[in-house]
């Protein structure tokens, strides 16, 4: 049994679990290891299609025997501490040109300092964003590779067959070296923080401004699903408010507490937008609302004293125009979040030198993924040969697809906001695109103000260089 | 001349100075040392008053051996770096119970960091906010002290003196261990950031949406200044917008590019809000419009696509009824903002066991800070006798302003979402305000969607623990 294995994975949870199977059943020899190894075991014999390439091991120094050279050695252990533990345990048993891989949710500052770690060894350290969920580890995940290019050869044969395809191409590449992986996967979470926020406030109205049943706006999203917002996220969305309550036969949806959890990825997107300088609000108002979501006491308490606004009044309509304005709201606004998370991209870039392939990225999103869409093919397309893009929302695609939308976002947010009913994330988006656009701001106030109080100087629209007034109050 | 001064001061920048020469107008004898020691030289010589309180000295070794014992030791340099450099090359001069204050804007995280390193030799060092700009440290700024508690006997006499005063109260407090002082003080600057935006963006209603001249709006902030809004900034609203330029005759505020700067709290404000899970929405909104407004490159290209709405057509009214409704709008979101920023103060002070005194917190920044103001006095009696609050917009003073406001700021948002005037900060407030009173939120659709692709379980209304539901995508 020996040397015979093409590549190892060490941590057998969910995620590790999947990928194991995914890469087996695509004629990859596995060698398995998990901190209780009978979950090896298991994993084996409850694949019994799949048992003959599954090759649990006892201890990782048989792991590592276990592996043909270089070798290539998948982690996916919980982010944090555990990843730093399991190499300063395994990294000595290596050689040079090995690689070890860390495909959990890794902070992709982590995965930079790791690199910089292990580099010196010889060892190789990649960094790789992993996407889809359980079902996408299992059936095709979209992969996102940072590290070492010389390692791309040896690691494209094992990844490719497992990944994602979207019209016959593989969504996994190598975007950079280092932290790039780890760095583009938490963008992609905190789109889809935006994404998931949005159609729950499209939901909200829905629900209190129009007093539509869940089986209803199943329908209308599967409609949705079929036109320029289908995505993953949407066709779920119908199926989710389709779906009845086994003990209770009500939609499953209206049982649901409305507290959303999250696992930090989605905080860790706003503060690196924040650390790069980009402005992702509507980023920004979908983690902060899934933080607010959680504060459920203190709402019915906060609710008790307000008391709502008769959401019944609201100005929304229950016809095809009033729900069509919905979907061109919810598509302008979430152009605007793609174009955050790409300035956040495009910045990283920069600030890292990583030359992030920003198409490509469009690209390995298109399947596998959560944020899967038809729309990340017409991101794809604005980079198309390597053109350079300030702004999604200064590209003609989108420029017409905005002018085509943004009336129809301005009045739901207006609406909604008379209503009472809580859009922020669209909001966001919307003074986001207000602001963008704006060639005269308010912020020369602000800069006049900054000068008096501490003397922080300002430009002049007719002059260069800084400039500090003498202010009466001096 | 030796061992007689009551303190020393490093780093006579403009702060440094500024302080410098507080401390010897109230009768410190204050030992001076710059890098470049003809600073220390000159502030003597331009302040003759002071001059025989003020003792340049040419090295550290003879600052240290100017002070008497403990000694006390202010530092006024660079934040970062710059600071433990200065603490390497001095603390082996210091003895045992000798204080050092870091009274610069440092990350809280390294202020942690310096009392984990120096505590264990006996030297107590402390971090300490201040805040008031140039001005306010000449002749009395808010002062935010964090360290071990021992000190401050020792402190007390020093800084009350210097510290701005309220109704004969001096804004200066112990506030906690280690982080606390700087904390507060970023949270300061976060709120800060808020009210500065939230001003601006009614300036633009004004500008925009109202077509005053900068003088007429000059003497409805001066009016306002006399009312519930009064504070240091729209008092200065007032005077930026009173001041002509001497070159043009023009309004100046006219002639100012509207792009502003940041140096960089704030940003940290909105990070220490995200790691602790705290939703400040309007904090947020105002750094990343500053941030926005410095793409006005990127904004003249957008603006050239898309045009602005026309503004005019808004509908605000240039009557008594319609500037009221402004000041109405701009104090229900500068409550939430502030609730915002205090939920960030309790949060720390649960995470780090700081046990911040969170109405003292309000009673120091009444005076001498950036943010001072009437506002600050009625968030004191807030929390008057210990009580402990929850959350501002649950407390019976601010419930009632609320009640009186919230609609001005809904009828502000609205006309100016359809105007396309954006208003980035009061729309986050607004949403804050609605999101935070909802008793059924739309995060059910979310957890949902989220125990759909990831198994991540949810929470029922009628029964309880974690679900998992079998979708039929499953």
């Amino acid at each position: 049994m020996k040397k015979i294995c093409d590549l190892g994975v060490i941590g057998l949870g969910t995620m590790g679990a999947m990928l194991s199977l995914n890469f087996a059943e695509n004629g990859s020899d596995v060698a398995l290891f998990n901190r209780t190894p009978e979950k090896a075991e298991k994993l084996r014999a409850y694949n019994p299609g799949l048992g003959e390439r599954l090759h649990p091991q006892a201890s990782i120094e048989d792991l590592v025997a276990a592996l043909r050279a270089p070798r290539v050695i998948v982690l996916m252990v919980e982010a944090g501490p555990a990843v730093d533990a399991q190499l300063e345990a395994m990294m000595h048993l290596l050689d040079e040109g090995d690689v070890v891989i860390d495909a959990g949710n890794s902070d992709f500052n982590d995965t930079v300092a790791r690199n910089r770690r292990w580099d010196p060894t010889g060892i190789h350290f990649v960094g790789m964003g992993v996407s889809g969920g359980e079902l996408g580890a299992r059936h095709g995940p979209s992969i996102m590779v940072g590290g070492d290019r010389k390692v791309w050869g040896r690691l494209q044969p094992l990844l490719e067959p497992i990944a994602a395809e979207y019209e016959g191409s593989p969504c996994v590449a190598w975007l950079g070296p280092d932290g790039a992986g780890h760095f583009v996967k938490t963008i992609h979470n905190g789109i889809e923080y935006a994404d998931m926020q949005m159609i729950a406030e499209i939901y909200g109205i829905m629900r209190d401004g129009l007093n539509l049943s869940a089986a209803a706006m199943a329908r209308i999203f599967a409609d949705w699903n079929r036109r320029g917002l289908s995505s993953y996220l949407v066709e779920i969305t119908a199926i989710v408010l389709a779906e009845r309550d086994p003990r209770t036969r009500e939609a499953l949806v209206d049982v649901i507490i409305d507290e959303a959890g999250q696992k930090g990825t989605g905080r860790w997107s706003v503060i690196a937008a924040q650390r790069l300088g980009v402005g992702a609000t509507t980023l920004e108002a979908a983690v902060s609302a899934r933080t607010i979501s959680a504060l459920r006491h203190e709402r019915l308490a906060t609710g008790e004293i307000y008391g709502n606004l008769d959401c019944r009044q609201a100005g929304f309509e229950n016809s095809s125009e009033g729900i069509g304005e919905l979907e061109a709201a919810l598509e302008a606004a979430k152009i605007v979040a793609y174009a955050q998370g790409y300035a956040a991209l495009a910045a990283a870039s920069r600030q890292f030198g990583w030359n992030l392939p920003l198409g490509e990225i469009a690209r390995i999103w298109r399947a596998g993924c959560i944020i899967r869409s038809v729309f990340l093919q017409d991101i794809a397309r604005a980079f198309d040969e390597g053109r350079s893009v300030v702004n999604l929302l200064q590209e003609p695609y989108f420029t017409g697809r905005m002018k085509a939308t943004q009336q129809a976002l301005r009045r739901v947010v207006v609406k909604a906001v008379e209503a009472g009913i809580p859009v922020p994330a669209l909001s966001a988006s919307l003074a986001y695109f207000d602001d963008y656009r704006r060639t005269r701001g308010c912020a020369n106030l602000i800069q006049a103000q900054r000068d008096l109080f501490g003397a922080h100087t300002f430009r002049r629209l007719d002059a260069h260089g800084a400039h500090h007034h003498q202010w009466p109050a001096d």
